[in-house]
């Protein structure tokens, strides 16, 4: 049954379950202590972060291991921040960083704090450029992902970080996606990273903080892991974390190839075997494992249940499949098409026989799906009136869409159709529509019941 | 090789070694996803909450895992301090919390809350009506643990709880110690608690917060664990740490009597076998499975290594086993001696055979110490100067006390001795001495070198 989820866990990778076995017998006791149990404890304490610190590129007194990335994350921001306090309030962001990053960045705005997004083009990536003119005086704190978790796209973090070395400003890169890949590159001064993402076992993450960059840690004291990592060290999860991560370094070279390949053959074949897709993303620089594409006129959540069934485990950035109903806030940022969205990230070691599965099956997946919710045929020269309005109030994604298209071809050259629509979607997926469709978006504008979006037809 | 330092952190109970083996292949993936994975490991999540709830006593929906003991308190205190910030910002605390607490009290003082702490007595108990007395209009929050960490000593909980209840105050009990022994009794408002305590493995500590009780989430928001402990969910472990609690609740009866009964095999035979110990904690209202003397003349540290060689590990509240060379401060609320601090604390299954041989090796280990220092024989009648003066500036713990013994037989009956020291313990210790000899503790002075303890003989 092939997982196609890695960027959400990959699964436990053989070394790190032989060494948290292992570590379970040995490292159960406090490190703080000084007999022989603790003695041991401490031992494997410090060899697992020496062998993390080598992955990362750092010294092992520049890293302490958190419960997670999302607090590597957390505590990284927050205590970079303080640190920094002197220069100023300002923290900017890139507007598709990981969750993890902009809740600690509304945190600090709830606080007082200022932040800046620095936006990203349709490929998801930020320009140089653009983050270094984002770069103030009053800036205390950068934070720039090496690659995007929904799209793979690279982020130039070198470029980026040499900015910011210019600019006198500490940069934090969110590693969790790419540092099963490699070290990050360029002159960083603080990385986070998440153990889960590249096979190690929950409950670790990775703040590192090099040498000279000020950091205060926030909230109540504690003496472990330096006052960086409050509570009672996991150290065999720590051990199984740093064992895994070696073990995944060993094969990665190889690994990358193999997976860059399939993941080529999804981007190039997806868009042949099934219409109206759009891939998202850098085609180039990306992650080896992961590519995201969305499907016109497809219900996200109703795709990944008709996947499900075939066996493929996938996620989506589409609204349908959030909590908040709203679409993934980094197709929004690139401005690209969310409904129907999926995400494909392949484990290591995913064979070629599953993602030719995938592909097989695919096409009969979003067929159904856009059958069953009456999704338009290729639309016939229009002969009719010269202004439609189509009412999708209270109808969700991909309805509103579905709905236009229903009726698009209905109207003449140079006509128009306008969709009532109250769904967060419609903003992001009418527009898209019009740029895959060729066809002039016109502008939105509040309604009576949700909001008017125009769309003129120009071919 | 036996460990008795349970207190710290417990050997990995068998049973959660099983589970969390099981749960390393059916837990890994993202909990919040809708695929097979996913959907297994919500199954396994809710299925833990069940078990900690039912061993809690509370519903599930009222449980959250949190990465560690020290995370759920400092969650739950800054959580609920903020729920209730209309009320107030005043914080009650018993003066032997565990450091966590008082950490989270610390980080409320300085973000300008106000902390009241409620003392106690010899036995290191609060008084229910002094804890009583303690609550006013603006508290917003307080805390006490079920039993101390260093002494055993059990708290009045329930009618703690009763009187917080009459005053409108949540109460917060951290169970660190007791969960695995029982639910906390009374009418809580907040539990908090550690796994690796009772047999469960690092990486997972509890938070229960009653319904109807205001919290406020504090820190970047995180949609998981109901916003209430952030980052991915490391479901193996809570796995292994809701199957171990049911496992040591099934044997917590017939162990705890067990215990117990060797634990005041020691609190016994200890006074009888060394010379000039003091028992420390309430002899009856105790945890079963945990004892705490201290050693005139004695230095901890020594102490411990001369256990360790031995085959015994064992923890101390000495100032010089502490990384701030400062006596732990539940002795020093309880005006206990401090010096030559050993904490028993039993493993669930510890033998008997091994705490009689403890009781062997004790006496020489302890005599060792003391010969090494220079400790004094007992004092015989002296007839010499009216006034002495030892100077033991610059000397540690617990040589100041050996000082003042050594000379102590020379002065006459009504005469003194004054004590220069700087050393943190000796402001516990000259007191303690001054109790268990019966002689007379007059008063301490600041002096040019360090601070002068008086000392008058009456005996």
């Amino acid at each position: 049954m092939p997982y196609f989820d890695a960027a959400s866990s990959a699964p436990l990778h053989p070394v790190a379950r032989q060494a948290l076995l292992a570590a379970l017998d040995e490292g159960w006791a406090d490190p703080g202590r000084l007999y022989r149990e603790g003695r041991r404890a401490r031992l494997l304490l410090d060899a697992a972060r020496e062998a993390a610190a080598e992955a990362v590129g750092c010294r092992p007194d520049e890293l302490v291991f958190t419960p997670s990335g999302t607090r590597a994350v957390h505590t990284g921001v927050a205590g970079a921040l303080a640190g920094r306090r002197r220069a100023g309030r300002r923290l900017v962001v890139s507007a598709v960083e990981h969750s993890s990053v902009l809740h600690a960045a509304a945190a600090h705005e709830a606080d007082g704090g200022t932040v800046t997004e620095v936006p990203v083009d349709r490929a998801g990536r930020v320009a140089p450029e653009a983050y270094a003119a984002a770069l103030r005086d009053d800036t205390a704190l950068a934070c720039l992902q090496s690659a995007n978790h929904e799209v793979g796209t690279e982020q130039p973090v070198a470029e980026v970080a040499a900015a910011c070395r210019e600019a006198g400003v500490p940069l934090l890169v969110d590693a969790a996606q790419s540092l099963a890949w490699g070290p990050v590159a360029g002159d960083w001064s603080l990385v986070t990273a998440s153990a889960h993402k590249w096979g190690g076992p929950a409950g670790v993450g990775l703040l590192a903080v090099r040498k000279g960059v000020r950091f205060a840690p926030q909230g109540p004291a504690d003496e472990r892991e330096s006052g960086r990592a409050g509570g009672f060290e996991n150290i065999p999860a720590i051990v199984a974390a740093a064992a895994s991560l070696r073990a995944v370094r060993a094969e990665a070279a190889a690994e990358a190839g193999r997976l860059r390949e399939l993941v080529e053959r999804i981007r190039v074949r997806v868009p042949e075997l099934v219409p109206d897709v759009e891939v998202a993303g850098d085609p180039v620089r990306r992650l080896p494992h992961l590519v995201t594409f969305s499907c016109l006129y497809v219900d996200g959540e109703a795709l990944l249940h008709e996947l499900d069934r075939e066996g493929f485990s996938v996620s989506s950035g589409s609204s349908c499949t959030s909590s908040t109903l709203t679409p993934s806030h980094v197709l929004r940022a690139m401005g690209v098409l969310s409904e129907g969205n999926v995400r494909v990230s392949l484990p290591p070691g995913t064979a070629e026989a599953d993602v030719d599965r995938f592909l097989q099956v695919l096409p009969g997946a979003v067929a159904g799906v856009r059958e069953r919710l009456g999704a338009p045929a290729p639309a016939a020269a229009g002969g009719g009136e010269a202004s439609l309005v189509v009412d999708a109030v209270g109808r969700r994604c991909p309805i509103p869409v579905i709905e236009l298209a229903k009726v698009f071809g209905d109207v003449p050259l140079g006509g128009t159709v306008t969709v009532l629509a109250d769904d967060e979607a419609a903003r992001l997926d009418i527009p898209a529509w019009c740029q895959m469709r060729g066809q002039e978006y016109v502008g939105e504008r509040p309604a009576d019941r949700g909001t008017a979006y125009l769309v003129r037809r120009t071919s």
